[in-house]
């Protein structure tokens, strides 16, 4: 086989946090990746615009869910990865906020690596701690918490992590992700422990224009969140440094009124 | 009291996250936020490039640590950043990692706004996350952990969180911040649970030229330390997404060996 050295190019994959949403959150290491790329892998919770930044000739392909249709599948994406990167050369895979937190972007590290890829992971901004903060919540405050628990909603059982049970007798502040439709199990794990006026804020779509947020207590969120129709995808986070925001004061003090 | 209004500037504070270390690990809206100050104050962890992306006639003060210096006193932090905005307008807080990460930035925010500036947060990249990450460990991985626990290693009372002990029953991945000079009594714990097998990393200086690493387990962390001569500031990571690194594996097999 004759290769011709001039077009062969090293097959390498560069997994790129995209951030939570707002395009400008994405790093400049991350945008400089984008612009580098041969072929741009993304989400579906990636904003387009960031596509403006790699070559017109780049390969982009769309390889997250979109409304009912089932998402293509993480074998899939990681054959995808490894065909494109001997076929063009730089692959970006482009994923919604950070790729090592619940992205399974060490997995597809890892299936690159065996291949021969050469590998690079530019971390993205965590949805995890940046939309409470948008929201003004942060994760840790001095004499507040001293420590944060990111926990997904959804483990590879579909079930809710059991960590949720021993988070909610720390004094972490505690963030879950894709845990929306557990909500009324989390909510039932405050109350059987018995610390059911625990703060809740529930934000849906943060850090874009279509932010939705609800704010209450365990005791009444599930009533906020119906009334407010709040959806996934949507960042649940719990503890006494909720109370910083605005809406559950509110909430609080009509609370104490009734 | 006449103002003059083509002088006047609306004092404003944005509190940017600078991420980890590496200078390109800023968001783009931290690095156009540092473009448009009248004024950056900046931390220890900062990387000075970064200063070059503000305007030639900014005011650009260091107000963290340095050597054996004492730091900036917080109280002093707030009180420059409203006497700098209301004298020269926008004031870009520069700070490492994440500002609502163990960065106290809520409080600067909060103190910010009782003398009427208006606030923005600009989150950045936490080295929680991050620092691992780039060694190739995932703080989480399908199967392997389920979520995450960042910890102080140095609250308020300078004592070390009891949060830890909590953790240290979970499936969680632990990171420590801030907590080298407690490492002796972060081992004791997990020797005391009967767990000292569990897989501990440490990385100092993670993301930059001067990046430093140590692996081992719970028995043997403190000699790795002491050998490779392990300073602060530096990242404990704790768990079995550890195991992942090249690194331990073989820590491990020699510990089998002998």
């Amino acid at each position: 086989i004759l290769i011709d050295s001039t077009k062969y190019k090293q097959p390498k994959l560069t997994l790129v946090g995209a951030g939570p949403g707002d395009p400008d959150l994405i790093t400049v290491k991350g945008m400089k990746a984008i612009a580098n790329a041969d072929v741009v892998l993304y989400d579906a919770l990636v904003d387009k615009k960031l596509l403006d930044y790699a070559k017109d000739d780049a390969v982009k392909l769309y390889v997250g869910k979109r409304g009912g249709m089932r998402s293509v599948k993480q074998d899939q994406i990681n054959l995808l990865i490894v065909k494109y990167a001997y076929e063009y050369g730089h692959v970006v895979r482009l994923k919604g906020g950070d790729p090592f937190v619940f992205g399974r972007g060490h997995e597809e590290i890892e299936y690159a690596d065996n291949f021969g890829l050469s590998t690079e992971i530019i971390p993205g901004i965590t949805s995890a701690i940046s939309v409470p903060a948008l929201q003004g919540i942060p994760v840790t405050r001095r004499g507040i918490s001293e420590s944060f628990w990111v926990i997904t909603g959804s483990t590879k059982s579909g079930k809710l992590s059991r960590d949720i049970e021993l988070a909610a007798q720390s004094t972490a502040t505690i963030v879950v992700l894709m845990g929306m439709k557990n909500l009324s199990e989390i909510v039932s794990i405050y109350k059987r422990i018995g610390i059911s006026e625990t703060p809740v804020g529930i934000i849906q779509n943060g850090s874009t224009s279509k932010e939705v947020t609800g704010f209450g207590t365990m005791d009444n969120i599930l009533d906020v969140v119906s009334e407010k129709n709040i959806k996934s995808p949507a960042i649940i986070v719990i503890g006494k440094v909720v109370e910083t925001h605005p809406e559950l004061a509110e909430v609080l003090s009509e609370i104490n009124h009734y």
